[in-house]
C-alpha cells in the first residue's frame, strides 16, 4: 500500500493541471509531489502554501515556483498563457483583510490563463466605494465578491448586478463573526435572489465555480 | 405569598407607565393586571399581546383598548399626548415581513408622544429604495435600523448617518437565518462603526434605547 | 406610512414579473398583492403559498391561479411562453422527500419559460439510480443537485459533470440532520470543486442563480 | 490593481483621522500606513496593536507613537485637544480582566478629546463596589458597561441609571464562557430595557457608538 | 417482556415515595402508575403533568389529587406532614415568569414536609426589590435562585449569602435567550464562586439537590 | 484611575484569604498582588498559575510559594491548619486525565484546612473500580465527582450515594468532547436526581460549593 | 417525469423487502405505496407511521396492517418467519420513555425473523436493575443500547459486555438535552473502546447495523 | 493516594495489553508507564503519542520502539503474530489528508495480528478510483471507511457493500468543515441504512469496533 496515491496520469488525460491544496501536508510530501510532476513535466497550482514551506521548496527549484505572499498560492511550472479577451469575471472585496482570500480567486483564474479584473475595498459601510465602480462591474458574466464580518457587500452587489454572483465568505473579524460563520450565513441568507456561496476563505472553489460557467458559456459540454 | 407582585406603586412613583410583556402570561393574569391598573387610573402598554387575549379582555374594556394587529401592541387607556416637534427617531425597516418589529418600536415611542419618522421597505438588495429617502434619514438624531435575514440594511444606514444607529435583527426568514440568530451576529460583526444592537424581534427595546438617546440629551440625567 | 409599499412598478419597468414569498405573510396581504397585480393586469409567481391561503385565494381568482401541492407554488396570471430549445439546466434530486424542493426550482425555471430536465429519487446510496441517467446530465450546462440528510449527491455530481452545479440543502431528515444545516455544511465542504450552494429548501435561489448563468451566457449583461 | 487602498484623502475630507484596526495585518502593510499617514501629517488611533508590532514601528517614529499596553492602542501623531467640561461618559469595568477591553474604549474617547469617567472592578458579586460609585455614574449621560463570564453588571446598572447604556461583553472567562458569546447574550437578554449591545471585546465601538450619541446631542447632525 | 417496570417494590423499600416525570408519559400510561400506587396505597409526586391529563385522571380519583396549575405538579394521595421547624430553605425567584419552576421546587420540597421561604418578583434589574428581602435570604442555609434570560440574580445573591446556592435557569425569554441557554451558561460562568447549577426549568431537581444537603447536614449520611 | 483595585482590604475584613484566578493576569500584575499580600501580611491560594509565572515568581519568593504542578495551584504564605476530624467530603476523579482538575478541588480544600477523601481513576467503563471504593464515598456528606468525555460517572455516584454531589466536567477528550462541553450536558442532563454541577474544569468552584454546605451545616448562617 | 419512482422491481430483485420511512410523506403518498406493493405480492416494513395516517391506511386494508403503537411501526403483509434459534442480539433500553425508540428496533429485527431479547428500565441511576440482567446480556453477539438524557448506559455495557455494542441515543429529556444530540455526543465520546453510534431516535438503522453484523458473521458476504 | 493509578495487572487478568492514549499526558507520566510495563515485560499500544515525546522515549528504549509517524502510533515490546488467513477486515480512506486517521485504524489492528486490507485516496468526487476497488471491499466481513469534508464516501460504500460499515469522520477541511463535526452529522444521517459511527478522528475506536464483530463472530463471546 502506497501513502499517497497521486492520480498524475489524470493530470494528462483531462489537459488539466490539478491543484494541490497545501494545507496540512508535510513537507516531505510536497516534494515527493513537485518531483513527480516535474519528471512528468507537468504544471501545478499550489493552495495555502505556507511561507516556511515555500521557502524550503525554492530551495529545489529556484526558477519554476512564483509564489504569492498574499494569497499563499504558487504556480509549478508554467501557467496557461492569458487569453486575448476582455475581462468577463470580476473579483469584489470589502476590505484590505480580505485580500488573502479573494486574490487566491484571481491568482487561480490567472493561472488558467482567464482575463479578470480585481477591484478591492469597496466595502458598503463607504458606499460610495462600490458605487464608483459599479457600472464596470454590471458589464460582467460573474462577479465574485467577497466580505467577511457582516457580508453586506454581495447582497448589494447582488441587486446592482444581472450575471452570476459568486459569494465567498472570509473568517475575518473576532468575537461574533465566528470565524466567518456569520459572513456565510449572512449570504446565504440574503435577499438578493440567484446569489451562490462557497466555503468560507475558499477563493480557488469561487474560480473553479466561474470557470464552469465559463465552461457552461462556451457549449462545450454539450460536445 | 402572592403569585403576582405587580409594582403597580412603582408606576406612580416614577410617573412612568409600565410596559406589560403579555407573551407567556396567561389570560387570568391579564385580567389581574388590567383591574389593578383599571382601579388605580393608570396606563398601560401592552406588548406581544396576541389576537386572541386582545379579544377576550377588549369584553371587559372595550373602550380602553387600542390594539394593532400588525405589532400585536395595545394601549391600556390614555398614552402621552404627542409632543409638537419634528421627528429625531427614525424607524427604517428593510422589508415588508419586519413590519411586526419595526412597528413595535412605532408605537413603543408614540405610546410616550415621541413624534417619529417611519420607512418601511428600503431593504439594499434594492438599494435605490433607500437612496430616495437618505437625505431624510441622515437629518434624525436616531436612527432604529430593522432587519431580517442577511441584515444589511443597518450596516449601510451606519455608513451614511452621523447620529445614533441602533440595530433590530428580526427572526424573519429559514434556514441559515436561525431565527434571527444570523441578522444579530451580522449586525455585530458590522464593519460600520459605533452601531449597537437589542436582542432578536425586540422593537420595544430600541424604542427604549432611543428613549435614553433622548433623555442624555435633554440634560435631565444631571437634575 | 403605508403598510405595504409593493413596487408593482417596478415590475414594469424591468420586464419582469416579481416573485412574491408568501410564508409568514398574511390571507389579508396577499389579496392585496393580488388585486393590484390584477389592476395592472401583471403575473407573478408565488413561492410557499399555503394550501390555506391558496383555497381562499382560489374563491376569488378561480382561473388565474394554477397552483402546485409539492411545492407550494402558484403562477398567478400567465407565466412566459416555454422556448422552443432543448433543455440546458437540470434539476436532479437525491430523494422522494426532497421533492417539494426540487419541484420549486422546477415550477420558478417553467414560469419563465426555461425548458428543464428533472430527474428524481437518484440518491447515492442506491448508485445505479444516478449512474442510468448520467450521461444524459452530463450535456447540461447547468445542474442544479437537491438533496438533504448527509447530501452525497452533489458530491458526486459535482466530480462527473463539466458545468455549473448548485446545490441545494433540503430540511429532510431528523436528530443530527439538524434541518437542513448538516446537508448545507456537507455541500459547502465537498471537496468536488467549483460546486456553490444556496440556503436550506431554497429552490426559488437556485433556479434563480440558474438563470443568472443563462443571462451570463446570452452576452445580455454587456448590453 | 493596488494592494492597499488606503483612504487618506477621506480623512483629509471629513475632518475626522481614521482608526486602523491593525490585528491581521502585516508589519509591512502598518509601516505603508504610517508612512502614508506622516506624509500628509495626519493623525491616527491605532487599535489591537500587538506589542512586537509596536516595537518595530517605535523605531521608525520613536517620537510620535504614545502606546498603552494594556488596550494595546496607540496614538500616532497629535490626538485631539480634551474638551474642557465635566466628563457625560462613564467607562465602568465588572473586573481587573476586562481593562484591556475597557482601557480601549477609554482611550478612543480620550483620543477625540472627550472627558470620560473610568470606573474599574465593580463586578455585582461584590456588590457594595458598585454601590460606593452609583451616585457618580447616575449622573452621565451615556454609560458603557464592561462585563465578561455571566455579565450582570449591566444588568444591574441599567436598572439604576436613566441614561444611555451601552454593553460591552468580554471575551474573559473559561468553559461555558464561550469567547464572549454568553456574556453577550445575557447583554442581549437582558430584563434592563433600553440597554443595547456591541460586539465582544469591541472597546472602540463602544466608544464610537456613545460618540454617536453626543453628536445626536449637540444637534450638528441637522446642520 | 412487559413495556413498563415501575419499580414500586423500591418504594416500599426505601420509604421514599417515587416522584413521576409525566412529560412525554401517555395518559394510559399515568393510569397504570396511579392505579399501581393505589393497590400499594402510596403516595406519587407527579412533575410536568399537563392539565388535559389532569382532568381526566381527576375523573377516577377525585380526592386523591392535589393539583397546582403553576407549576403543572400533583401530590397523589399524602404528602409529608410539614416539620415544625423555621425554613432553612429559600426559593427565590427574578420574575413573575419564572414561576412554574420555582413553584416546582417549592411543591417539590413541600411534598416531602420542609418548611420553605419563597420570594418572587426580585429581579436585579430592579435591585431595591432583591435588597427588601436580603436579610431574610442570608439567614437560610440553601437558597435555590431561578431565573431566566440574562439570570444575574443568582451572581448578586451568590455574593451576598454565605451558604449553599444552586441556580436554576428558566427557559423564559425569546431570541438570544435561546430557550434558557443563555440563563445556564451565565450561572455556570458566574463570577460568584460556588454557586452550582441544575438544567433548564430543573425546579424539582433542585429542590432534590437542596434536599441532598439538609440530609448532608443530618448526619445521616454516616449512619 | 488605577489600573488594579485589589480588595486586600476586605481579606481582612472577612477573615478569608482572597483566592486569585491567575490566568490572563500578566507576570507584573501576579508581583503587584504578592507584594500587596505579602506587605499586610496576608496569604492567598493561586489557581492557574502557570509553570513559567511560578517560576518567576518562585525567584522573588523562593519560601513562600507551595506549587502543584498537576493543579497549577499554589499556596502563597501559611494555609489553614488541617481540622483534626474525619473526612466529610470525597473528591472523585474518573481518569487520570481529570487529575488537573479534581486535584485543584483537593488543593483548594486543603488550603482552607478540610480533611478530604481523594479517589482517582474510577472511571465506570470499568465498574469493579468504583464498587471496590463505594462504601467508603457513601459515607460522605459531599462527593465531588470530577469527570470528562461523556461524563457517566457522577450519573452513577449519583444513584448510589445519599449526600450532596458536585458534577465537574473536565475538558478531557477530543471531536464530540468539544472541549468539556458533552460532559457538561450530560451531567445537568443526569437522570440521577439532585445532582448540581459547575463550571467545565471548575474544581476551585466546586470545593467553594462544597465549603458553602459546610457552612450551611455548621448553622453558622444563623448567627 | 414521475413524482415517485418506487423501485419496487428492486424488492424482488434483492429478494428483501425495502423499510418505507413513513415520516413527512403524504398520505397518498402512501397509499399509492402500499397499492403498488400490494399488487405485487410484495410486504412491507413501515417506520415512523403516524397513528393518524395508520387509521386511514387500515380502513383499505384492514387484514394485512400489523401496527404497533409504541414505536408507531407496522408489518404489511406478511413479515419473515421467525428463526428457531436463541436470540443473539439483546435490545436494551434505559427508561420507559426510550422505549418508542427500543422498540422500533425490536420490531425491525422481529420483521426479519431474528430473535431478540429485549430489556428494558434498566438506567445506571438504578445501577442494580442493570446487574440484576447482565450476565444474560454479556451472552450476546451484539448488544443495542438505547439511552436518552446523559445515556450512560451504553457506557456502562460497553465496558461489562465483548460484543459489538451499538448506542442510539435518543431524544428523550428537556433543556440541555438538547432533543438527543447531549445523549449522542456523550456515546461518542465514551470512554468505552469500540461502541459504534447511530443517529438520534434511529432504531431502525441500529437493527440494520445489528443485521449487518449478523451477515458478516454468516460468511454470506464472501459468496 | 497515588496520582496513577495504571491497572497493569487487568493487562495481565485479561491476556489483553491495554492501550494508552498519551495525548495529554505528560513525558514523565509516560515513562512511568513504560518503565511499569517492562517491569511486568508487558506489551502496550501508544496512540496518539507526539514526534517529541517518541523521540524522548526511544532514548530510553531504543529497540523496543515501533513509532509509525503516520499515525503516531508505537507499539513497545512485542504486538500479537499476524494470524495467517485472508483480511476481512477493509479500512478505505478518502483522501491522502484523511492517511492519520485510516493509519491509527490499520496499525491497531496489526498490532492485534488481525489481516487487514488499506486502501487510500479514493474519495467519491473521483468515483471510479473507488469503483475500480469495490470487488475487492464488497468480499469483506467489516469496512472501515475514514473521511473528512462532506464525507459522502461511506454513504456511497455503505449501499455498495453487504457487510458491516464503520464510519470514522476526521478533522480534515476547514471553514464549515468545523473540525470533522460536518463528516460526522453527514455519517449519521446517511440514508445508507446499518451505517454506525465513531468519534471524530477515531481510528483506535473504529478498529477496536471491528474486533467486537470479529469476537462476536467467533462464538468467543457464549464461552
Amino acid at each position: 500500500v502506497s501513502d499517497f496515491n497521486l492520480d498524475l496520469a489524470r493530470f494528462a488525460r483531462t489537459g488539466l493541471e490539478e491543484a494541490v491544496f497545501c494545507a496540512g501536508k508535510s513537507l516531505q510530501h510536497m516534494v515527493q509531489i513537485l518531483e513527480a510532476a516535474a519528471a512528468r513535466n507537468i504544471s501545478l497550482l499550489l493552495t495555502r502554501l505556507s511561507m516556511d514551506h515555500h521557502e524550503e521548496l525554492a530551495k529545489s527549484w529556484p526558477d519554476r515556483l512564483d509564489y504569492d505572499t498574499v494569497s499563499r498560492s504558487a504556480y509549478f511550472g508554467r501557467p496557461h498563457s492569458p487569453a486575448q479577451e476582455p475581462a468577463e469575471i470580476a473579483v469584489v472585496a470589502a476590505g484590505t483583510s480580505d485580500l488573502a482570500v479573494s486574490r487566491e480567486a484571481v491568482r487561480t483564474l490567472r493561472y488558467y490563463g482567464i482575463p479578470t479584473l480585481e477591484i478591492n475595498d469597496v466595502g458598503v459601510a463607504g458606499l460610495w466605494r462600490l458605487m464608483d465602480r459599479i457600472e464596470e462591474i454590471r458589464r460582467m458574466s460573474v462577479v465574485i465578491a467577497v466580505a467577511g464580518m457582516d457580508a453586506a457587500l454581495p447582497t448589494v452587489v447582488g441587486g446592482l448586478v444581472p450575471g452570476a454572483v459568486i459569494g465567498v465568505p472570509t473568517s475575518v473579524g473576532y468575537g461574533v463573526a465566528h470565524g466567518g460563520q456569520t459572513a456565510l450565513n449572512a449570504m446565504l441568507a440574503s435577499c438578493a435572489a440567484g446569489m451562490t456561496v462557497v466555503n468560507i476563505d475558499n477563493g480557488f472553489g469561487a474560480a473553479c465555480a466561474a470557470m464552469r460557467i465559463l465552461r457552461a458559456r462556451s457549449g462545450l459540454t454539450k460536445a
